[in-house]
């Protein structure tokens, strides 16, 4: 099934937002088969939306659009579809229901124009949007489907997820495409590939593997065409289980996996809590471990000492020790997570120090330096790291590393064996 | 005058890489004076490039191309230039010059493929990729320009900036188009163009307003065209005053700003410092602060007290309030922010404490509740949200209340009056 993508929005082509949601699309279509042919991105103009529906037409079987179904005055789809379709807006009551219950919800008062978001063109079947009040708009017409979709990300998320592709997948025979992606930290893109190449020369030619790096971890995506899907889902999971063969430490999760929600479900299993008590990282670590729903089983809290004499005060961290070897050493950092796990009574505590940048470096410790310690019943580990320049990058890479470390005690903890954490 | 960017690459169309290119680009251009009209993604395919390259110069004047011009097998632009031209390849001598200073440099032997870069088609003229193999190629036809360029980002940015926006200033009489974003907090899309419709309704029609909602804050744009550069820039500026005098405690910055950045901006030129003791944001608002380069100099630390007994022991909140009223009540929220402002010994401290959700609402206390304190010299201020049922949505809606209710505070000390902070 071939599908055009066209993202309307005049902040797309000042360069004021990156399109998120035209490669987001592309990700989750290939995913399920569909073969993104184009992905234009247009105006906030009726003209221009209609040239761009027209052309998408001539050549693909499925043409989404993201984006102006605000609204706002500059919101010109809904428009621009009743003219391409020569049809005129109905009040849909559902979706005026649905609207004044998300309003109400918030004791917000529901203005006329947020009214006006429950008028669609009449030949379209509204799909709802849960988390926002613009419904998506699904169109058939000789044979094509016409999608409309709200710009918003997560709202566009959901109804892509929820109601576009499940429509897809039943009304039509989409071809057979199945991948999966495998999770890994603790090693760099390179290294990674040279550990791997065998197997992943070794390929049977329909299966196919691509690296999706990000600051910290790499992402392995092994993907497969087929004609029969159970083969096909079969296929992947030999060549995951192989895979993992040769990387057991470094396999940490799968598809929508992160470190922080695989380290929440193992402390849970183990029945172990944490603290953590952060320098370097400002918040960001704690940031992870809480962005998990129900984190609070297992997370006490945290202490971050930007200040020194919080790492002093608050902490209790040795004066002497900060004189002596710096804030950013193996000792403090060591300090900083034996006191944390006191303070919090916890079983497990992390803790990082290092210079995030841009300032601060010096030839000794420059920028990137990064301690971090996991303080638990046994002896404390300390690793060190070098990262790079960039402040937000080496922020995540220390907290995931942080997760990482925890995660490889709680992996030998639980004595899942080199099966992986899901194995 | 006006412009297309036709991305190449079937990495783009399968939504492995993001097209972070094309709104650079779309960027820098709209800065000088370029309108991109239309961004077209097409796959390396020889006839959909050809196409994309036909229909683009229909209604621009400038087609600028980017990808497809490496040494491997995929890589199609090259060839549809060619073949849309109807020329040949030739060796560009100071290109294959370039290629081999390059890779001696770095003692790597150049390979047959690396020497094909140097071959270029004969009606274009090389602009030199001082970061890599393949140069740029710039073409003239009909009075209209067309420009191809190599999809690594970094060596595609310096070919924008060193050599293609220079030669149009150059060669074309750049039509001035301007664009101005005023970032506001504390309002809904929705009330905020009610309250600011008459301005709208009354902007003058070279002159447009589109709003850019994300979770916690509206952005508003208003761009311009005009013959007279300084004439352009004046019309915004009078508008953006006018806008400002309607929504005065909205607006917190202009273009990049962000509500950590300038409430950073604002600690520093009011030397005043700060702490915060989170609950439900979980160390995000600790993080929003500390992703601000230098924010070590006003920042001094938080508590993270996401157990209750953590409220009590490390913030010394009273027991009985606990019990009587609840972590998540005004009670509780109060004493944390005053506490940390004690134990942090700073100026001033936020707090919050809210249901982040999924779970853990009541019908008295529903997910998306959240009270946050500020506690300064003064009296301490609470206030109480109703925010919506998404955990990272209410995480990140409370930290930017938090920021916002600093921002108020350090604006009426500063005493700006209502000429916005920038005023």
């Amino acid at each position: 099934m071939d599908c055009e993508i066209i993202s309307i929005g005049d902040e797309l082509l000042i360069g004021q937002v990156t399109n998120t949601n035209a490669s987001w699309m592309a990700s989750e279509f290939s995913a399920s088969g569909i073969v993104v042919r184009r992905i234009t991105t247009v105006p906030d103009d009726t003209e221009d939306i209609i040239n761009a529906i027209q052309s998408a037409l001539e050549k693909n079987k499925l043409v989404v659009l993201s984006g102006g179904l605000g609204p706002t005055k500059d919101d010109m789809t809904k428009e621009a579809l009743c003219i391409y379709f020569n049809v005129s807006l109905f009040l849909h009551q559902p979706t005026l229901d649905h609207i004044e219950r998300l309003f109400g919800g918030r004791g917000i008062p529901v203005l006329q124009k947020n009214r006006d978001q429950a008028l669609i063109p009449e030949n379209a079947i509204p799909l709802t949007n849960i988390h926002g009040t613009a419904p998506g708009l699904w169109f058939e017409q000789d044979g094509k489907i016409i999608v409309s979709l709200p710009g918003v990300p997560y709202e566009l998320k959901a109804l892509v997820t929820e109601s576009v592709i499940p429509r897809l997948v039943e009304s039509q025979q989409l071809a057979t495409f199945f991948h999966r992606t495998i999770l890994t930290q603790g090693m760099g893109e390179s290294l990674l590939s040279e550990r791997i190449s065998r197997w992943e020369d070794n390929l049977p030619v329909n299966i196919k593997l691509a690296y999706l790096p990000q600051p910290g971890l790499v992402r392995l995506r092994i993907s497969a065409h087929g004609t029969d899907r159970n083969l096909v889902i079969q296929e992947i999971d030999e060549q995951v289980s192989r895979l993992e063969e040769l990387i057991p430490e470094l396999v940490f999760g799968y598809d929508n996996d992160t470190l922080e929600s695989v380290v929440g479900e193992m402390l849970v299993k183990s029945g172990r809590t944490l603290a953590t008590a952060e320098s370097c990282t400002g918040g960001y670590l704690a940031h992870l471990i809480t962005s998990v729903p129900g984190s609070s089983r297992y997370y006490k809290g945290s202490i971050i000492s930007y200040d020194n004499s919080i790492k002093e005060g608050l902490l209790g961290v040795n004066k002497d020790s900060l004189v002596k070897y710096g804030a950013v050493s193996d000792v403090v950092v060591k300090q900083m997570a034996e006191s944390a796990r006191k303070k919090f009574n916890s079983d497990y505590a992390l803790a990082t120090s290092g210079i995030a940048g841009p300032g601060g470096g010096t030839p000794d410790k420059p920028v990137g330096l990064v301690f971090v310690a996991l303080a638990g019943p046994g002896e404390t580990v300390i690793s060190k790291y070098t990262f790079g320049e960039h402040r937000g990058r080496n922020i995540r890479r220390s907290s995931l590393a942080a997760l990482n470390m925890l995660r490889l005690e709680l992996y030998r903890l639980l004595s899942l064996g080199d099966k992986g954490i899901n194995g």
